[in-house]
């Protein structure tokens, strides 16, 4: 039980008021409007906070956790310099206990900053998915997989396959598997049909860059006469549910099909303005009824994993570009960051949203930060105003992980010792 | 003396090593490498933080700080809808005790996400100014003034005189005083120039809003065959040092106007994008030389005070937008939000550094934040990863007036209890 000053249960639904939420395990089994009424004597696990606004934990669709350890790294460069300069051969270095301690890094960062659930497509992921275990927080992971030869498309499979079967609905059903092609230009046509059909098979969605640059499509136009996404759909990828990540580049077709087949995008605005990609048009997607979630994307190109700045820019930046100021309402940048992202990355119905069956994943901000005085909208506020600096308190699965602002299940002297190390290893 | 784990001096000096700083009064005397060497027995003001990262304090040159008692009460409205059936009827019931609490407010939440130095232009100033004096923070005041017909001239002629007379060079310096004309469109050209004649008495500069939006530049083209920049050049508002707010409808002519006369702007990129102003040239403007600083305008078109939001925007949105990872690095972003911002808003050629001489406007950030690991680039962290929750002590003109996060100047709980109140008056 958790009583709290206010409540946003949905995009729709807003209490400016005391309400308390009853939990059921890991589940949210109802909220009623009050404070709880104690009855003398009994005991009640009550966990009251009259100062306290409750949402619905934040849900990051986009990202590549341990890239934490990469974190300003390289800034300011073009996008393969970047990459081909500073990422690769640092990324070359990571071992399994870098990825480990990297997602440590970034499973902290990430529950005191209000993300109860995040996406991940990336390496030696056993060791990801044992530091989601430990910390208590919600993912949808993947092997980062690229066909650039035999021995790396079998690997792929290979990891693909062993990681399902080891951690898919596995930390209490908090870990779910899905496959993780990492984009055309790294995954020939065929090795993504052949992926495709192993989805199939285990029953999983897939996760997949999609049309992130300029130069990307350009290269997909001369090498196979299609876009990106149209050739996505060629080889059959479509025929699974799919999570497709960035489309700063799309064509009004490419969008058509995406909402045809039920395609996903994850929208990762500070990421594609970082790295000088672009600013992939949110509004036309949401015209055309496509399921969006937003993303911080790793914490090499971002620079970190803040959903409250992703909701804040997903809310304001396609106002400015518009020069429209009623373009994206408050409403629905929470929705994308809550619950319409929980869609987009596959989770229930009801999963971020605090209404009845949804899985108990909450966030307490401080009532009595300046950014929620005064309280003329409460959903405005948390949209435009919040920012990590509010968060106090975060449940996932209805375990606390997050009290006061301190995370509970990190050991934090740990990570930061532990990450000085492997940084100091990865620039030797 | 402040002892710290790292600093950045400024843009050009950044030392991930123990530093101390060592205060004369107000102002920094020098800086050292190392740890202070403590001699035995002797007594020494030393404050010693090794888990802390000392940046100057930021500088916000654009606002109306008791605009915070609108934050949230219209939103996702076009400019017009916005100002008049929401933000103009609140305004007419401000009063100067709401000023005050507004300001108390703005300075609460400024100080402790590490804003040192704000300016303002907005209606009875001298309660505004009480709340600077007494909050601690470092502010340049102006009475917002409008022509509308001659009482209104007339009243914001005399205002601006005492309030100069009153506030200019107190609270121990921190308070400076400008005039603050509204805009080319609330004020006639020839009020323009009789503003501008004022403040030559009084030797004073000027702050003002100009080409906020494309409707504003059509009409003054439509009523003075003048860009509004081309107009205040005209009336003679360039001949005194000038604060330029906005400035997103620009011509290359307009900037060229800008650098000749040396205007500064204040590029306030959130506000813009949230109210669909558009985006302002920032990287043509520092092509051509001209000065400029962050902010964050009102409460009420941002929606927070928060200058960490507007460094990592003007870090990152320019290069989404031109598509180029390389304009506006981390040192520009970090200067625009401290150094040169406080040019731009006339105060001394080292404010907003940590230079011998400078004002001791000091912020000392969590070193042991995720956001600040690892350190491949300290730089980078702040501009790209940090944000209010990083910061930890904050002091102004040598006087610590945040502590562990929390103000020591400003009384939180009677804030919000008037703040409360006085929204209740608002919405009656």
């Amino acid at each position: 039980m958790i009583e709290v000053g206010g409540a946003i249960i949905d995009k729709d639904t807003v209490i400016a008021e005391p309400v308390y939420l009853v939990l059921d395990g890991d589940i949210i089994e109802r909220y009623e409007r009050g404070t709880y009424p104690c009855e003398g004597g009994e005991p009640v696990n009550l966990i009251r906070k009259p100062n306290r606004v409750a949402i619905p934990g934040l849900v990051n669709t986009h990202g590549h956790a341990a890239m934490t350890l990469l974190r300003g790294a390289g800034d300011d460069l073009p996008l393969m310099t970047w990459l081909n300069e500073r990422i690769f051969p640092l990324e070359d270095k990571l071992t399994e206990d870098a990825i480990y301690w990297g997602t440590q890094l970034a499973a902290w960062e990430m529950l005191v900053s209000g993300t109860t659930t995040y996406t991940d497509m990336y390496m030696m992921m056993d060791h990801a998915a044992k530091a989601v275990a430990e910390s208590g927080i919600r993912a949808v992971l993947s092997v980062g997989v690229v066909g650039f030869n035999d021995v790396s498309r079998e690997n792929g499979m290979q990891r693909s396959r062993s990681f399902h079967g080891n951690w898919h609905r596995q930390a209490s059903g908090r870990i779910t598997v899905t496959l993780g092609p990492h984009a055309p230009y790294t995954c020939p046509p065929d090795y993504l049909t052949e992926i495709a059909e192993l989805a199939k098979e285990l029953d999983v969605p897939i996760q997949i860059h999609l049309s992130e640059t300029q130069t990307e499509v350009v290269n997909s136009q001369g090498d196979h006469s299609l876009t990106p996404i149209a050739l996505a759909e060629k080889v059959g990828l479509f025929d699974v549910p799919t999570l497709a990540a960035h489309c700063v580049h799309v064509t009004d077709a490419d969008l058509d099909i995406m909402a045809r087949r039920g395609v996903r995008i994850a929208h990762n605005p500070q990421s594609n303005l970082k790295l000088g990609s672009g600013i992939a048009p949110l509004p036309k997607m949401l015209e055309k009824g496509i399921v969006v979630g937003l993303g911080t994307d790793g914490a090499a190109s971002n620079n970190n994993l803040d959903m409250f700045e992703e909701m804040r820019l997903a809310a304001t930046l396609h106002k400015g570009v518009a020069q429209d100021a009623e373009v994206i309402p408050a409403a629905v940048a929470f929705d994308l960051a809550t619950a319409m992202g929980a869609k987009a990355c596959f989770l229930g119905q009801l999963h971020g949203t605090l209404k009845p069956g949804a899985a108990a994943d909450i966030v307490l901000l401080d009532a009595a930060s300046p950014h929620l005085l005064p309280q003329h909208n409460l959903l405005s506020n948390v949209v435009y105003a919040c920012g990590a600096d509010d968060v106090r308190d975060v449940f996932v699965a209805g375990r606390q992980v997050v009290s006061g602002g301190e995370p509970l299940t990190i050991d934090v002297e740990r990570v930061r010792a532990e990450v000085a190390r492997i940084k100091e290893q990865l620039v030797k």
